[in-house]
């Protein structure tokens, strides 16, 4: 029997590269992992049209987790990849915790004038299933003077519920033990006070966990100005999209940032992801840097409850960074070498 | 005759103490200004549960402007004053375009490292009357598990065509003329289709500027790592909201941003106010920095049409930072007597 079942969506781009490199970690650390390759992506749609078959969707639903590279490419039209897959697959599998971490490690450069590695260690917990990503809007009268567009954000009490809860629970095993709920609540009165009031029952049940609120206008300034301040952060879906973003660019950027679209309960498949896209103008040339690739085969491992073999992952990575300040800069292949050879310890 | 009429809303906290500030640079370089106060905000409604009465809104439409310092404080309930009297001018006095300069002035420490005075000059056009600020949201089964929240973003050809079109307008009368539009069409594909039409329409009768799009995410991560490559931004309510934070931190911080928020066709008074809060931390002892309130009269007498004036007080702002850098920071009164005299020129 295997000790896991993935499916591996390579994606386009620089997607394959460093799928490639991530699947050699996962291998070196967890051996007798199953995985299995989907083609999907920007490159099966332009073949057949073709984005997410509902035959595809039943056979990814038998794995224990997906893998995923990077889908898209400049010519599909905005919304079909987005909308039609990875959405889809966060909503089909009901992956609401969509868990963003961001570190900067010794080595990273951040864009921040006096920031130290090791001050910026927080992770956003963002909401995946809910909000303004529900695809509840709609309009009239296209292309003319009287047109109206309208996007619905949705949000319940069940989905805001068990995203604060995961939240609170992974600040408990965290050593400062702190939440940040991010929210508009003096403008966007009805979805924030539902937020707020239920942050306000969760935190009640976790003397032990620190809280704050901020509106989300101040929380993207704060994380420019004063990101050490941040512990955990706990969001809805569209403030999340925004916030993770600066979050990864004040620790080196999107090219360092993995994520996971989890289902804790595991009742559905979760899947991880670096946050970055496929990169078309390198792609090929076998120069992308896995990093983030295999900083999410850390999260996938976690997950499955390989704590250990996580961490270890986690380090390989930590370490390389931190050796990467001179010399000519190694090829993707070379760092996963690389790290596959540390994370086996 | 008066050569403008100002409503001026002092406020909370160091709002009566930037004002006066703000006042003194308005007299010295607008003689003959008629100002009348109007007494507003966090104070006023503790004392008499009154947040904008309709009489105080119909004598401030008399007016050709509002100078506002800051409302609030910590004890009001969040929504009240933000829904109750900022957002109700906005909507009452059709202040569609909410204009928000960034500029890195010399002698102001920005919190990124290697960039360098002047390299960031941005102005952000975000809409003022639509969107999430619509109001448009509510609720079922408050309290229970079976609680949902909804809000609800309006976007109309008429709104987005009209900010988008001050957008062009401003970029064309700056030396880059760029304009960069910001949404996330790829998940809020309704609204984000309008605003992406009609931005290519409007861009179409503008061939001498030049046009870029980015999701909301990228550039709150690239007014980060490149803030430099910004001219305009033209963007909806929410997201202008939070981009204008950003804006603000990379350029030393809301306490130097000032904010207009503008009816263009001057058919109803517009209002300029610092983005910084009331601060009642600091508020009384003379310390507050009134120079973002004192930019807010630079883009009020724009607005008006004393284009010079506005010229002069923003570079005695300019001037006056540069020459901060050492020594004992000088107190709120100071700075303004300083100011209004460089402005004089
Ligand atoms: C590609 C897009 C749908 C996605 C999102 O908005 O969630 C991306 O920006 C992300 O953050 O994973
Ligand atoms: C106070 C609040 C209503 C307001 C907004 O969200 O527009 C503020 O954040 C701003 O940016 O002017």
């Amino acid at each position: 029997m295997s000790v896991a079942r993935i499916a591996v969506v390579a994606g386009d781009g620089i997607g394959p590269e460093v799928i490639d490199q991530a699947r050699k970690v996962l291998d070196a650390v967890l051996p007798g992992v199953e995985a299995t390759e989907y083609d999907l992506g920007a490159a099966r749609y332009h073949r057949t049209g073709e984005v997410l078959p509902d035959s595809v969707l039943d056979e990814l639903r038998g794995h224990d987790a997906i893998l995923l590279g990077a889908v898209g490419d400049p010519t599909v039209p905005p919304g079909v990849l987005e909308r039609g897959l990875l959405l889809k697959l966060r909503f089909a599998f009901d992956q609401y915790v969509n868990l963003r971490p961001s570190r900067l490690f010794p080595g990273v450069v951040s864009p921040l004038a006096g920031v130290k590695p090791g001050e910026i260690d927080m992770i956003v917990v963002r909401e995946g299933t809910e909000g303004l990503y529900a695809g509840a809007g709609g309009g009239l009268h296209r292309g003319t003077p009287a047109e109206i567009a309208t996007e619905e954000s949705l949000n319940t009490r069940h989905g805001v519920e068990r995203v604060i809860r995961d939240a609170f629970a992974r600040a408990s095993r965290r050593p400062r033990r702190k939440v940040t709920l991010v929210h508009k609540t003096n403008v966007l009165t009805h979805a924030g006070s539902l937020w707020a009031r239920t942050f306000e029952a969760v935190a009640a049940e976790h003397p032990d966990v620190a809280t704050e609120y901020q509106h989300v206008d101040a929380a993207a300034m704060f994380l420019v100005t004063q990101p050490q301040r941040y512990d955990v952060i706990v969001t809805d879906n569209l403030f999340g999209d925004i916030l993770t973003d600066i979050a990864a660019a004040v620790t080196g950027g999107i090219g360092m940032a993995a994520s996971g679209c989890i289902n804790p309960e595991r009742a559905h498949p979760s899947m991880f992801e670096p946050v970055h896209g496929s990169a078309p103008d390198i792609a090929g040339k076998g120069v992308a840097d896995p990093a983030a690739a295999v900083l999410s085969v850390s999260l996938l491992l976690d997950h499955l409850g390989h704590a250990d073999a996580a961490h270890r992952v986690a380090e390989a990575v930590a370490a390389e960074l931190a050796g990467r300040n001179s010399g000519t800069p190694l090829r993707t292949a070379e760092i996963g070498d690389r790290l596959a050879a540390a994370a086996i310890g």
